[in-house]
């Protein structure tokens, strides 16, 4: 796979064509599952380690699967080669610090990727632009009874499937969506959201998955809970309560616009005017201002702009997407500097 | 006099043509001087003061002027015009805001400026383009002496002129520089400079004279004292102290363009795209802004704008000229949204 034409597109879930994709940027689903003759990869040594990651290597390349697949050895990339993995969302941070035999598997349009040897065996994440809970279940369920008919998941009749972690036994599913949530952010409405979620055992978690900060006000929400409830009801659960975050936020969109216009219009204005002018500008702003920027096109203030534009920036102007488009290590401040000069030429010539 | 069409042109002292026009914005001199038959304005009643009025008047307009000359009654203007004047260097706050029949003496190119009971019966002024004082001596002199052709000036062979106030006694002049010291200011060495102006007895005020903050890194410095000296001794004196002024702050600018080049190169990148950007800003912003602007230009790193162009937003995004060009009055936040499309409209094109 080639890894800097990588660095360079995007994939099908930053395109912003997916339903209510002003606010919900990507649905996710991922499933945890362990092959039933080997031990969790905690408990694996080196040999078994690379066992493991050879029969599902060749397994996964072979099977009969709807979209082409591309395999990628995590542990033979270079550190910058696994960030850029990590900031497109196609492996988590953890599959990209840990150690030992690993890769992932990774579709054309970035819809698919399959960890192999993260925290479980193996990891089945689909991943659609905007609010397409079904359609990702749809897929990762086909791909995850393809798999099964090679091989044998560790599953137990009264438990399900069994999980390196316990929190993931039963379905093993993660459903969660990302939402961009400025207004609520904005008017400090998003702790009663937040409070809300708890209390239904839903989970907020920032751009980049657990401990991350929530960055641009990015918000990504899914299910604590994997047992005692089928995989439907889980992703029944999330499909019934985002779209009242999504009235939320929608709501409190309209009231600033109603009240603070002109200062909206000013902000965002002026987000776009340092975005376009930076010598210099650190990661944090740079979401800070997109998310600016975003909420602007959504609300019809900034008309030469589009959103796809915007998702593709969040993730181009990453350190690792950054140093890939470079060629080289780059310094924090050398950073700063590159991400300044890569924003002024993709936002150039609107003036 | 068209006060409209004033609004919308500039004087040539905005020009940015003069010597050192980087740093020395204009050079200006004016005499106080009085009629020997009245009483001082102060003192005088109504009926003087229009009898004064009357004959100056009848006097200017007659005189063998090298310039054309329109006189305007600044007591029959509409307050916002009487802004528009004082915005412009033309009149003095004071003159704006006293009471009774006075008037102002303007030159076609608004070099020259000729106050009618202000606190004076004649404050003559010429105003020149960069470090001109010379030129603005050589002129303010000629026109001294064909008015003293004229009218008999109050005079006294001990004292020299006599003057409303003490601190005007002897040659009534005041010779002052405009100075952009944005790079002093920053590394707050302006405050060194101010020490020593002071031990020499010179005065330094804002943009708008006596009593007004600096604004936008602009500083006028002139002569304290006008009585034991001649007046080409003060000009002289000015003319040797401000060329040190001049190279402290190129010293300064050099340095910091070789030690913090890309943090100024951001600054003043990121104040020129707020600028073009912005849907509502304050006068202070604007001027701070400008400022910044008008360093990169200086520097070499903003190529796409003139400084002429700079040193005509400094003041025709002044309260009054805002209001001129929209032809009605602004309440504080319409005026920060009319400024804020103003600079968009003059600063578009250039990205």
């Amino acid at each position: 796979m080639d890894l800097d034409a990588l660095s360079r597109r995007s994939g099908e879930w930053l395109r912003g064509t997916g339903p209510e994709s002003d606010i919900v940027v990507s649905s996710r689903i991922r499933l945890a599952r362990n092959l039933a003759k080997y031990p969790f990869v905690a408990r694996a040594d080196d040999a078994l380690k690379s066992e493991i990651e050879e029969l599902l290597h060749t397994t996964l390349l072979k099977l009969p699967l709807p979209k082409r697949l591309d395999y990628v050895k995590v542990d033979q990339l270079e550190s910058l080669d696994r960030q850029l993995l990590v900031e497109r969302q196609l492996i988590s941070r953890e599959h990209a610090e840990s150690e030992g035999a690993r890769g992932v598997c990774i579709s054309d349009e970035e819809n698919v990727s399959l960890m192999v040897n993260e925290e479980d065996h193996l990891r089945i994440q689909v991943l659609h632009s905007g609010f397409s809970l079904d359609e990702c279940w749809r897929e990762i369920s086909e791909i995850d009874d393809i798999i099964e008919e090679s091989v044998t998941y560790a599953f137990s009749e009264r438990l399900g499937y069994l999980t390196a972690c316990p929190t993931n036994v039963g379905t093993g599913i993660r459903v969660s969506v990302m939402l961009h949530l400025p207004a609520l952010v904005v008017t400090k409405e998003i702790h009663k959201v937040f409070g809300a979620l708890q209390k239904i055992n839903l989970t907020v978690r920032g751009l980049y998955g657990e401990g991350s900060q929530a960055m641009g006000d990015f918000y990504q929400i899914s299910n604590q809970v994997t047992l005692g409830k089928s995989e439907e009801q889980l992703i029944d659960n999330l499909k019934a309560v985002v779209p009242n975050i999504i009235n939320y936020e929608r709501r409190v969109r309209e009231a600033l616009i109603k009240d603070r216009r002109q200062e909206l219009h000013d902000q965002v204005s002026r987000a776009y005017g340092i975005l376009r002018n930076a010598q210099t500008i650190s990661s944090e702003e740079t979401m800070h201002l997109l998310s600016s920027v975003r909420l602007g096109i959504n609300l019809g203030l900034i008309d030469d702009l589009e959103i796809p534009t915007i998702n593709e920036l969040f993730i181009h102007t990453q350190p690792a997407h950054l140093q890939k488009l470079q060629k080289r290590h780059l310094e924090s401040a050398e950073r700063n500097v590159a991400r300044a000069r890569f924003l002024r030429h993709r936002l150039s010539g609107r003036s």
